[in-house]
């Protein structure tokens, strides 16, 4: 079933424990399409200004899994760039710099071939925004959404708005805390799925994930990851094999949610072994199939 | 097969969001005691002073469960007493005053019938205390210790004698980051395995626990609990739930200790819907399987 997804392409440098890479690949965007390409089919849309380097996409274009027809380079603007420092615990991170550049001016449109898209990920952005993307769709299945802290607080009608129209949330634990006012991840959990047409995930980062979907609730563990060389993505990782898998099997019920969150929590926890999408682009299907495999016997009781 | 737990009996004050009680039931080997008592047959040993009020321990005298000849109450000597006060996050809290009083005296003897006891919790104390009493049994054959950072920090080189003689430990995660002076709690555990005969267990609060056994590694989320009135005690419940049921089925290999953590976890998320022990008390085994069955159909994939 045909799956799009809409949101940032970036230049990225990111500094960890582990080193450092300069002028990567990065943005929710590509994260999220190259995870998803794993699983079914993918269009990207998104906008790039005319500095982007040439062969920056290539990873992109050369899958033949991702439909790059959705790609602006808007001619006269500049890529947004992004610069991370990873603590010595890589659950911290310091934001060095941001340039929002063309992520700051007009939102990409959706072209016309792919309005009839089933599946649908607005990965982090304005919610006005992501609103009005939703609007150039024609009919839709299943709208799922990310957003974060300031457009929690500084946008808060507006994401509100958008709540009401979409199918699933994707948050971290502490936007669902900050969306409700709770300290209790399950309090909030509960609360926020009411808002939404039909599910919630909760990202854990290291400590897994929480599903509510109805009065349905499922937790499960992170992977339990060794070599964390940067976590850069992952959480968009996470998201993109879920939508690919829930579009691969074109089915959203409980057993499928739960197969795609644990899809999401493997192939975030292979992301994050290297920088940028290195890891991911070096690793297949097969290798992820595996790792669910290692991840059922780790997690069976 | 005969469980017998040492550690802290103390009155505790307890503030929380939920309310407060005074002059309550607490300390490790009274969590311990009543949530294994589920599950198997325990013998306490600890010390009050003479000011514990008569019927304080009346809960576990009149468990057919727990046997209590291996309480001591020291004359001349004060009970140990802990004031804690929660915030509207739970998973924080302040030390609002501790007395140790018998605590900081001499440890307590394991009674004569009690040295043949084969499964064994030193909850936490000074490693040379647990070390003293594990020197008083006779053939244990499995013995679990918690411990903290005080004693990490302070007492290192007891905390190293004491992990070589014992099988299995059970402490917090920061506890095993710092035991560690690694960030990475999978990488910790897999270092901290190797210097205890058998097994580690990290208790990850609400988000659930590690096993490493050998190469095995194992995952479970926390119990995905709504009510929280008093997270005190819910590691010991845990651990008293998890070594219940070892030294119920006699057997210690990985499904074993699977199918206990996943108990302990369950029993842990009873504990904290009230304060005190006053949850473990008004509930049965019966409820306890009930919790389990949820657990499991909540974390299935």
């Amino acid at each position: 079933m045909s799956l799009l997804v809409t949101g940032s392409i970036g230049i990225d440098t990111v500094e960890s424990p582990s080193g450092k890479v300069e002028d990567a690949l990065g943005g929710s965007t590509i994260y999220f399409a190259v995870a998803a390409s794993f699983f079914s089919p993918v269009r990207l849309v998104g906008v790039v200004g005319d500095d982007c380097p040439k062969d920056f996409l290539k990873p992109l274009h050369d899958n033949p899994a991702i439909d790059m027809s959705g790609l602006e380079v808007r001619q006269g603007s500049k890529t947004f760039r992004w610069h991370g420092r990873y603590h010595e615990d890589v659950n911290e991170r310091d934001t060095v710099s941001v340039e929002l550049n063309v992520l700051g001016e007009a939102g990409p449109t959706i072209p016309e071939s792919f309005r009839d898209s089933r599946y649908v990920f607005l990965a982090n952005t304005h919610p006005g925004l992501q609103l009005e993307l939703l609007g150039q769709l024609a009919e839709p299945a299943l709208v799922v959404a990310d957003t974060m802290d300031i457009w929690i607080t500084e946008q808060r009608s507006a994401v509100e708005d958008l709540l009401g129209r979409i199918d699933g949330l994707v948050i971290n634990e502490s936007e669902a805390k900050l969306l409700t006012g709770t300290s209790n991840v399950v309090a909030a959990g509960m609360e926020i799925v009411k808002l939404v047409r039909r599910f919630l995930v909760v990202k854990k980062g290291e400590h897994g994930a929480l599903l509510f979907a109805g009065g349905d609730v499922f937790a499960l563990p992170g992977y339990p990851a060794v070599k964390v060389v940067d976590p850069t993505g992952a959480g968009d990782v996470f998201a993109g094999s879920m939508m690919g898998d829930l579009a691969a099997a074109d089915r959203v019920d409980s057993a499928s949610l739960r197969r795609a969150i644990a899809y999401g929590t493997v192939t975030a926890g292979i992301e994050l072994e290297d920088f940028s999408i290195n890891r991911l682009l070096a690793v297949t299907r097969a290798d992820i199939e595996s790792r669910l495999k290692e991840f059922r016997g780790m997690t069976a009781f």
